[in-house]
């Protein structure tokens, strides 16, 4: 029955929904870089400050430099050394890239254009008036928002944010989200593995990816299956602006996680969604702590990671919290009809001979295929009952580099 | 004449050519994201250890199980506890995702095809051998290389090694990069400006390039315009896997980098490159750590930060050092035929009614412009002497954001 499974959109959305961006803290600038901005950032000053030169040459009266004149050159004005008097009649001063145009003058007579000789200079191009001088004010002036709240920051902006005059910036704390994995059957890598067991793996991999989309990742022990153990966890999650679990969430007997966490006034959602890989997902509440509960399988709880938890992050984080960009590619091979769980396809990238992006789904899709996953470039994207397509077809991916997964 | 401006691509060849990757560390595996492995990544054990069931169900011998079978109950395989006896004739063991097929069983019988009450199980569906298991090793066998050398880690990566019982990681080193502006105008953010100075914002910028690509960034101490000075900064780069300089690069009369490092073991390299923006490169090497000297101009040296310094840290980090990714978009403006400069356009992007990518260059491309290109998506690029396209015709473009520039 579809009735019962939840949408992946509707899922995100309602996560998203409830979740406030962090409060702001003051960094230096240089430790701006990825976070997203609480406040904007204002100039400080106007750039450039003045009239300046866009090359190097002599700064003229464009009347006087006309083909063959010659002009005494008065003085120099080099970046950051501005030349104190008057450009007059028959004058130039020698200007570089960057000098404040003298006052009198109005063009620059490029330096390929002139031949100089002592203190003359003569003029073999005639100039026109403001070419090469760059207006006061062209990149920005002093007052103006130079880059919006709301913007996560890049190396550009930070540039700017210090050409503009700004030591500090105001933005969003790096959500901090706890990540508890469960399962009497799980050991950390190089841990003695009990009779059975598989080696936990979720719980780094989502560190890197909480860290990737720019939050603070706390790996907490591994909880056993054993309400008082996740209870006593759980009892810690005052600490986080997310506590993300994984395993403890499917159907059957072994499912530990909503009873531990029943006591610690935790509101339940137990959301089965329209998704392969992934189905079962926690959302919920740990007293003010928004819970995501991911599934135990590795290869879900990634893909889960990319569709509902990277986004929860970003919005967290102060941004809107979309979901996961996609780009068009064309499939390798035929898919058949979907049926009706959206389905997330391990696929490699490869670019043909026209130049295109051509993507081609591992031929074996089953959920415990971790290393399918890692080979992966890419998440084909197949929607609820989304028609046969030919080989050749245009599919939406997800590119899994660009999110830093 | 186009016979003094070295090409890009010639240029970054000559670069990459001459560094070596960084000798390797060991990082915990918590740490490794990002990292590029220096040596392959070995899985310890099999995975899965056994036969798997891969749904909720029971384990039964396929011959049993026909349909209106009443088969007996004779214990449970959850996950990590494996059932220690047989599945005899007649017989069921309770079976979760993930638990050992027991001896004697060859099929599932999936949860929803049975009824169970007390010890027995209805069999409402009959099932089909080997059907619903995971074969011993699907995902990795112990002794294989899961992860070769040379790769850079993903999150899904991280999980991979872990899976396979790896804690620790040998990967390069990060890159140490010391930045050097250069310039007795520039003053740092927030700090005193001399008169007909400017802030100094090359620095921050290019550290926040840095760390995007990988490096460790150490800015140092603006030095200003005397060759006394950067000369004791450069004394320092030994401690660096490369040296970045901004400004003292152009061919007027206020060069003192070159000068400056003369006296320091100083191969020196100086070429003009046929790209806009951004033309003059220094790229020499100072004992025995490579020295890249950039523009002074903001948008010039975050752009050669793009083509050149990004290959140049991702050589250093085990990479091949290839040049930026780029992108086929479209041009939503005519485009003129270009100069011998290969061009770097800034440019924002949309997606068209069809769902394409569009790119639309700055109308003024002047490279004084900083806000222009923090506010630019994408470089579209044009090569020398490309002929002049109309709009919608496509073009190669270097996305931004990709990079984490």
């Amino acid at each position: 029955m579809a009735s019962d499974l939840l949408a992946v959109e509707e899922a995100r959305a309602r996560i998203i929904a409830v979740l406030t961006p962090t409060a702001a803290e003051t960094v230096a600038l240089a430790e701006g870089a990825g976070r997203v901005l609480a406040r904007g950032v204002t100039a400080r000053l106007t750039q450039p400050p003045a009239d300046v030169s866009a090359m190097d040459g002599y700064a003229v009266r464009a009347g006087d430099a006309v083909d063959g004149a010659t002009l005494r050159v008065t003085g120099a004005a080099p970046a950051g050394r501005p030349f104190a008097g008057v450009v007059g009649a028959g004058e130039a001063v020698r200007i570089f890239t960057g000098g404040f145009v003298p006052d009198g003058a109005d063009a620059i007579l490029l330096q390929e254009d002139a031949t100089a000789t002592g203190d003359t200079v003569r003029v073999n191009e005639a100039v026109a008036p403001r070419r090469h001088i760059r207006r006061r004010g062209l990149d920005f002036t002093e007052g103006a928002e130079v880059l919006a709240a709301g913007r996560k920051l890049t190396a550009r902006d930070i540039g700017l944010a210090a050409a503009s005059n700004n030591p500090w910036l105001a933005v969003h704390r790096r959500p901090r989200v706890g990540i508890l994995a469960t399962g009497d059957e799980i050991a950390l890598p190089g841990d003695p593995i009990p009779p059975g067991g598989i080696v936990s793996s979720n719980a780094h991999a989502l560190a890197a990816l909480v860290r990737g989309a720019g939050g603070d990742p706390v790996v907490l022990p591994i909880a056993p299956d054993d309400t008082a153990a996740i209870a006593e966890v759980a009892a810690s999650a005052h600490a986080f602006d997310l506590l993300v679990t994984t395993g403890g969430a499917s159907v059957g007997d072994h499912d530990l996680v909503q009873q531990a966490l029943g006591g610690e006034g935790f509101e339940l959602g137990f959301w089965k969604i329209a998704m392969r890989p992934g189905k079962p997902l926690i959302w919920g509440r740990l007293g003010r702590t928004p819970v995501l509960g991911l599934p135990g399988n590795p290869v879900s709880a990634i893909v889960c990671g990319v569709v509902f938890l990277i986004p929860a992050i970003a919005r967290l984080s102060g941004l809107p919290g979309a979901p996961p960009p996609t780009r068009r590619v064309l499939s390798a091979v035929a898919l058949p009809q979907n049926d009706r769980r959206a389905d997330h396809l391990r696929a490699t990238l490869a670019v043909d001979d026209q130049g295109r992006m051509v993507a081609t789904p591992a031929a074996v899709q089953d959920s415990s295929m971790l290393a399918t996953l890692a080979r992966a470039d890419a998440l084909v994207l197949r929607a609820p009952f989304a028609p046969a397509l030919p080989a050749g077809a245009e599919v939406e991916a997800i590119m899994l580099a660009e999110l830093g997964v």
